[in-house]
Parts: structure tokens; C-alpha cells; sequence
């Protein structure tokens, strides 16, 4: 089975973290390709981005039409509606995956962000998917909660945890990529990768030949 | 004040009848431009359509950045999200500003559509503005319910009124300007059209001064 | 145009302000009527203050019957249904168009209110309107977080948008009227007055001759 | 046990039908007063009967002050708010209490009408009460539908339960009263009549000394 | 008329505590039987102990098949759905009975309950039975929140009014009986104790004859 | 990786059936064991069933305590909350897993019930899962709609995906499984089988050490 990973922004260093992890849990005969959209934005911030990444994240699925699943690596989803329109084999995003993951873990989610400018448009993501009653909170980290990145979210995954009541966290940027193990062993509840979930979405989904459904949402022209 | 109508599209036809409609019901001092988006498609109706549109419409809105509000014309809201963002004027989408008008005549609202393909997008932009439980239907017009676009409607909204329980209509495409009036006749209950709803948003909006927040959802860069 | 404002309670001085507030922001042609309710109490503050103040606001609806358009200066909006069940002109409360207008401005708005024990009755406001999901907070004003009216708005106003998401506030008391701008500046987010939207709301409508709908809710006798 | 019903009309065979049907089903000890409201309209169908009838029941209130609870005597409950906030004795309306019932006898219950024009206000009324999710339908009896009164309401109350899924009926309206039994067993599901639904719940309430809570929403003066 | 009173654990305190908190509150005519399920856990504290009591309340169920209703007494209302399909009498569940006499004293309650980690259990529960939207909040009481169980059941009850805006208490555990009028003392709101809450819902039903809907949801076999 | 699945009832048709599925679409190294619940009820179709099969499921699973995934092959999801509570490993449901593939594969989804008597169970189930807003419909097969079980499910899909709206079809009863291809072919759109939407999850999860989370819901003792 062959995975189309598209990173929607151009940060080099983002493509390579993000193929490292995705190729770690994969089944025997999962080939993942890894690519950055060419043109896209450095990074995927606003919804400006989001619209200016699609052409490169288009140009991507013509290019590899013959692989199996694609996974948007990037935890915001971005023009994951355009693919599904376009493709017929399975399109999945890092976010929505993580969080259908979650929901069979616990009761109720939270999702970390990289900053409190990106909290509403995650909470509207978590609306979009009709999630919403399953979600106890969307929490950015915080600048001055800890030395470094894995600091940081474990003092926010914490108050996730003790005030939110979230009994899994979710992780809300595809650059918190390979944190997921030793942030469920401080955090003491399962921690959930956006690309790996994608990717595990992913195979589930081309191993059994579900194609995009033509009716409705993703008809398509 | 000076009001910036984008349609989306490139349909001439279109731009044309947007624009004279639009023109009908303003308040005296109220000028409207009206443009089609350079290089969109000729029509929006897909995921893909959508994003193709957004370099042309940001285009727009850069050329004329000195209006005083902006109609996004065309029921569907494209980068309704984008533009906000970019312009600290107001913006506003037809289809958003026809609902909040119809709010404020009746308990429940149904959408008409072109064709039952689009009825999907429509029930999700509805349910992203937080206004299901308002919404007592979205409906397509039908090919064999009438000799002609305005008898479809009648149609379709006799079905709404009726079997739905709909107390005000909307017209779930740009294109449907024009025939508010008759249709309004015709069935007996309100019927708002999107763009000339857009532009009493944007006059009322844009009049006082109000300027789209820049904290959270449209902070942009 | 014509637009009848109604006060619902008999404070001579809420009703000065309101006239005087609502004609600041008005379309040329738009002429303001400003009454209050008679035989109404001193203020709207109760279940039994809503139903006490409707025959004063009946009489009113009819001895002005000529009018475009009609708005119920009180963000409670009490007895909205009746009069639009009476009136064929479009009639619209000043809570109902602050939140209306605050949809369009930010993706969540907070309501501030005079006092801790009028936050559930406007909190059901928002779930009547189906706009709960749009509705960060209801914050009541503290005596003791500032020593004027002003600076207590400011403080409350942080707290919705710092702790609660707010994007947008409104101002849940017609009494606020006329601090709007300067707590816009104060707080750097879009603060939207009751009265001048109700206002607004009612030029909008009235201008292209809508009127509420028979069918269902509002059809009267 | 001394409980007050109060007719919100003035009705005098509606009176006489409510008392009668009321005191069928009371525990030993329980004395109905049953008045119906002064100066109120001859039936409740629209909003400004409601705020209408509201001083009648108001004086009633006001005059059997020594009750041990009062019972709204109309499936649309009017001025429940009002009585609530003026009496420290439970106050429960028809509407109210036959759903509350309902909700432990079957997964979702549907509410028969008098008529297509009063079925959004009950819709807004179970949205008002926080139980729409469990309410399969609200229905309207059909004048063609039946020779007389009981068999119009078996074809709407068969169609409710085949067509939309109710394992219960509640009645709403308190002229329907006394018919519960029959339509019970033309049904084959539990149908509750809302005065006697409303006795039930003030007995209940008032045995154990309930009082309404003073904080937020019934606060009073 | 006979109510069974199950408690579905087997702790020989509560059985005694329930049934004699019972019979303080029942009409003239009302005997209560009062027995814990047997060969159930000691206490009812995960979702296994849920099915594990569930053959003892069947057994209790069959052993007492000509009571007039049936009451679960335990918050949590384990097997209550079981118990309504074989039974054609009227169950109720504590917690079911509490909510929903707390429906009718203020606009909105908050559970309190033994423990934090039974609180995502009993705001499933909320949801269940579709009052989320009337539910201020779910609060465990705090060991270090005072000296013994009534000092902590005020301590979480003081913040549920203050910090969440209850206006009424129910109580989420059947240990807490007897407490509720001190509570209710204490705290200025109504307390509902679950298992008075269900003898008298219990009562009112079984009064009128009211049985399970047969339809959907309790069908049985 | 070994994969557990159960078989609440104790049918030997299902259980060979549900295995021999299961089998056709794991990957590499994934052997699946398949038992049914001893003790357990011939099929499953009350709430009295529910309860009287959880401790056959509950000896299976201590009896495979080795295993790296739970599968309740039943799309009911019996004792779904007891197993997860008991297990480290990750136990998922046949009816909830197929769900959450349905989401990545349209925008709604129906569910196919074998009897209209199972209709209001799986719909709270949906509910229970925070997913009622991506739900078009669940709809029972008819008798008379069809010689076979095969063409009933195809007529009952029909109905779903043209007069629900429905874009994806799940199958309500791990009895269908083996005709999700043929039916997939037929309807034009995706159809999601239980069983292997179970098998599926499970691997996933699995397959990269995921585990219940031991906060709240999932506490155990």
C-alpha cells in the first residue's frame, strides 16, 4: 500500500519530522511518500494560507494519483474537503483522524495548540466534524509554562486533564510529532499523534478499497 | 459609502444582474461596485471551484481597498473567512446576511437550491454559522416542478412552507435575484434575496463604523 | 423612513438617551420617534415587568401605526412576539440585532449585563434566538471592578474576552447606550450598542418593504 | 394539600371540564380549586393573549395566596415564568408536567395540537423546557381527519407514532382533557393529559414542601 | 399503593437509610418495600458492578411483581432501562426522578456526586436523558473541603451556585439522603434528594395508571 | 498482533460468519480469534440481553488476557463501557467503529437496522457517541421490500440515501456482514460492514500500543 503524506506548508524541516513518524507505525508494505505543496506558504497559519496551499496540495494528488490513501499531514485539515473531491481513494486529515481516534479511548478530548490565536478555528474544526459534545477543551500552550516545547504542553495537557476533564489529549500541530509517547507517560492518559492517527486512518481505510462517496458533499463536478 | 460586490464567479450574465439588483434598495449616498473575480471559474460549485476563486476575490479586494464594505455574491460565502481576515472593513456573504435578515421575520428559515447536489454544502454553512435550529429546511428546485426557474421556486417553496413548516424563505443562489418579489407574492411568506441581503448588512454594518475583530478567528498574520 | 422606538419602561431619562443615542447613527431620511411605554414600571426587570409593560407597548404600536419599522429599545427584548404578531412593519428587539450584527463581526460574541441576577433570563434570550453556540459568555458588571459604569464595563468586558473567547461584545442594557465606541477602543475588540443596532436592523429591513411572516409564529388572530 | 388550577382563559366549560378531570386522579387530602383567570381572553391562541391573561392570573395568584401550589391549566403554559417568580409554592404548567411525565415512560414523545398554527409555538416551547432532542413531533389534529374530536386525535396520534417514532403522547391542549384514557388504548402507547400531568407533578412537589429557587431566573423583584 | 425500593448494592446502611428516608414524604397509602438486589456488588461504582447487580434487580422485579411502581435508589439509575422492558408498572431512577422535579424549581441544576471520578459517568447520564442544556454542571465533593460529608456537600454546592449558576442541587448519590434539608438551609436554593425525588414520581405515576410505552425503545422481547 | 473478537450472542451461524469476515481483511501478521459470549442469550435484542451477556464477554476477556485488541462484533456495542473499563488494551465496537469510518467517507451516514423494534436503541446509540448531527437516518429493512435480506438492504438504503440525504450506509446487525461489497455496488455508495470496521480499528489502535484511558469514564475501580 502506498500513502500520499502532503505536508501543506514548505517548512523543510516539517516534511522530514513528519515522514520520520509517519513511517514508525506502519504495517508491513505501507510505503509512505512525504511531500511538502510546492508553492505553499512557509507556514499554514490563517485562512489566507489555507486557500493559497491548495493549488500545491492539488498539484501533489495529480501527481501521485496512483497511491493507495492520502493523509493532510497538518492538524488543521486544510482543503481537505477539495481532495476528497477530487480523489476517490481515501483522503483523511491529521486532526480529524486524531480525533476519532480519541473518541475510543476516552469519554471526552482536549486538543493542544501552539498558541491562543489558533484556538478558535481548532474549535470550529471540532464543530465542523459535529464533535463538539466530545470535546472538553481546546487549550493553547503557553510561552512562559515551561523551558520547551515538551514542557509546555505537558503543563497545558495537564490542565486539559485536571480542570477540563479530558480523559485523552489530542495533539493540535502536526510539528508536536514524535512527543506522543513520552507525553502519555507525564500526562498519565493516552496522548494521540495528528500524523500517526492519519496514517493509521489511512491504512485502515485503503486496506479494505473504501472510496469517497459521490453523493452529496464530495460530488464533485 | 462606497460597497464592493465580488462575484465570485466569471459569468458575466451574472456580474450583471448582481450588480443592477443590488443597486434597487439602497440608502441614498450608497455606491456599489460590482466585479467578477479574475481568473475564478465560471462557476462555483465544488470544494475545488471555491479555492480557485479566493486569488482572484483577495485581487478585488486589494484593488479597491478603499470601500467602505464588501458583499461576497454568492450564496455559498466563499472565503467569506479570507476576506475577513484580510479587510478591516466590513465583509459580509449573501447567504449569511439573507439567514440573519430572515431571522428577524419569522421563527424558521428554508434555503432554496439550484440542485440537490449543492443542498449538503448549504446544510453545513448553515450549521457552521450556528443556525440549524433556525433552519427548518434546505431544498433543491426540481427540473420537472415547472416550465421555468421562477415556477421551480414557487414550487420548491410551497414544499418548504408547507412540509417543512418554513415561516421565511432564502434564496440559496445569486442567481435567483431578481425574483424575490414575485415569489414573495406568490407563496404568501417572506422571501429574502442574498445579495440585496448582503448589501443591507454591509450598508447597516458599514455606516457605524463597525470594523470585523481582530482577535481570534480573523486575527490573521 | 419612519421608525418608532419604544422604551418599554417609564424612566424619563433612558428614554432621552435612547432618542438621542439612536439618531446619531441614522440613513438620510430616517426619522426616529422615541416614546416610552405608558402605564409601564420604572424598569424592565422581572417576568412580571415584561407581561406589566405590553398593553403600555400595544398602545403605543397603535397610535404609531403608520410607521416603517418598529424597535423595542430594551435588550431584553420584552414582548417581541406580540408586536410582531400585531405589526405588519418589521419589528425588531435590541438584543436580538446586537446579536446579529456581533455575528458578523467575530466568531463568538460575549453579552455584558447590569447585574449578576439578569444573566440566565438573557442567557434563554440567546437559546430562544438558536444562538447559544455563537454565545461565548453572559457576564454581569461588578460593583466593586470600577468606580463608574464605564470602567466596570471595561472589566467585565476583558474577562469575556481574555478567560471566556470573546470576539465581540454586546451591550446587554439599553442604558449602556452611547459607551460603545469608547469601550471598542478600550478593549480592542468590536463592541456592539442594542439600541443603534436595533436601529440599523429596522433602516435595513424597512427599506426594501419586508414584513414578518403569517405563516406559524407570528400569524396573530 | 390545597392546589390551585388556574385557567388561563375564560371559558367557563373549559373551567368546569379542567376541574372536574382534576380531581379524578388526586391523592386523599388533595382540594382543587379550579378559576378561571379574570379579564382574561375567552381562549389563549395568540401572544398577546398570553400577556393578556397574565394580570387575571396574577389576581388569582394573589387572592388563594394560602395554596400549597399552583397548576397552570394550559398545555402552552402561559406566564409560568411570572407565577414562578411571585409565589414561593411550586407553580407547574400543564405543558411542562405532561412532558415531564413522558420523558419516564418512553425514549421520545409527541404533542398533538388543536391546530397547524399553534405547532411552532409548542415546538419553541419543548425548546424552551431544554427537551427537544426528546420530542419525536409536535402534530396537529386534522379537520378532515375524523368525524369528531377523539377520532381526529387517534389519526394524529397514529401518524405520530408510526410515522415519527412516539412511544408516548402528551396532549396539548387543555381542552383534550378526560380523553386520555381512550386514545391510551386506541393507541396502544401511553397518552398524558396535561391538567391531570400538572396535578400529579404540584401534588408531588408540594408534599415534600418544594419551594422555587430564588437565584437567576425567578428571582423576583 | 406498593413501591419497591431497589437498592442495587448490597450495603446494608443504605438499604436502611433509603427505605427509612422514603417513607418520610409518601401519601396516605403508600407502603414502601425496600430491598437491596441480591447477590449484587457492595457498592454500584463502575460499569461493571452495573451489570453485575442487574440479575438481583430483575430477580427483586419478579419476586415483587404486584407493586404499583418501581424505584431504583441509586442516582446512577443502573438497569433502569432492563427494569421498564420487563416490567408493565412504572420505574423510575433516582437520578431520572431528581432532575426532573429540579426542572421545575429553576432554570437550571448541578449534580453533586461522592466523587470526581464518577462525574463523566452522571454527565453521561444528563445527556442521556437530553437535559445537558439545563445542567449548570457536575461537582464531586472534596475531601479537604470540610470536616464531613454535609460540610462538603455545602463547599460543592456553594461553588455550583456561585461559580456555575445552579439554582437548584440534586443530589447524585442515595448515601446523601436524609441531607437535603439542611442543604437546602444552607445553601439558599432547593436540594433534591434522589430518592425521595423517585418515590414521588413513582407516586404520581402509579396513581393514574400510567405504564411503559411498549413502542421503541422498551419493547421487550 | 491478535485480535480478540466477541460475539455477545451465542448463535454458532454469527460466530462462524462473523469470523470468516474478519479474517478477509487483515493485515500481515493480524490473527483474529472468534468466540462467542458463554452463556450468553441465543441472540441480542433487549436490554435484558444486554446485561445477560456481559459476564460471558467478561470471562472472554479474562480468558484472552493476552491479546492487543477487543472487537465486539455486534453493532449494538454491548458492554462496550464494561470492557473498556476491565481491559488495558484498546476494545473497540463493531457499530461505533463503523461510524467513525463513515465519517471520513461522506458527510452523513444511515444506518441499516434489521427490525423497526431496534430503530430507538441505535439511534441513542448514535447519540451516546456524540454523533446525532452526522446521522441522516437509521432505518430498518422491511419484509416486504424485498425476497432476500440482500434486496431488503438494498431497498432500505435506497430510501436512505435519497430521501435522507444519506452519503455513506452502515450496517446495523453484524448478521449483514459479507454483503457490504454487493450492496457498496448496488447503492452506488460507500457501505461500511461492522465486523471488519471493528477489525480494522482495533489494528490500528493496536498496532501502535494504544490503551484505554484510565481517567473518568474508564476509571475501573
Amino acid at each position: 500500500m502506498k500513502l500520499l503524506l502532503i505536508n501543506p506548508n514548505t517548512d523543510a524541516s516539517f516534511t522530514e519530522l513528519i515522514g520520520r513518524e509517519a513511517r514508525k507505525g506502519v504495517f508491513p508494505g505501507t510505503e509512505i511518500l512525504c511531500e511538502s505543496a510546492p508553492g505553499a506558504p512557509r507556514f499554514i497559519e490563517t485562512h489566507k494560507d489555507e486557500v493559497l496551499c491548495a493549488p500545491g496540495m492539488m498539484a501533489l494528488a495529480e501527481k501521485y494519483s496512483d497511491v493507495d490513501g492520502v493523509v493532510i499531514a497538518c492538524t488543521c485539515d486544510p482543503n481537505l474537503d477539495v481532495l476528497r473531491e477530487l480523489l476517490d481513494c481515501p483522503v483523511v486529515g491529521a486532526g480529524e483522524s486524531s480525533m476519532l481516534l480519541a473518541l475510543t479511548l476516552g469519554a471526552r478530548f482536549s486538543v493542544l495548540q501552539t498558541s491562543e490565536s489558533s484556538v478558535q478555528a481548532k474549535r470550529e474544526l471540532v464543530g465542523k466534524y459535529g464533535l463538539s459534545s466530545r470535546c472538553a477543551s481546546v487549550r493553547p500552550i503557553l510561552e512562559d509554562e515551561g523551558a520547551n516545547l515538551e514542557e509546555r504542553l505537558i503543563a497545558a495537557g495537564k490542565k486539559a486533564r485536571d480542570l477540563d476533564g479530558a480523559e485523552v489529549i489530542t495533539l493540535g500541530c502536526a510539528g508536536f510529532s514524535g512527543l506522543d509517547s513520552r507525553l502519555t507517560e507525564a500526562l498519565g492518559i493516552p496522548v494521540v499523534d495528528g500524523v500517526l492517527a492519519g496514517v493509521k486512518m489511512a491504512e485502515a481505510l485503503a486496506s479494505r478499497g473504501f472510496t469517497t462517496s459521490r453523493r452529496g458533499k464530495y460530488r464533485g463536478e
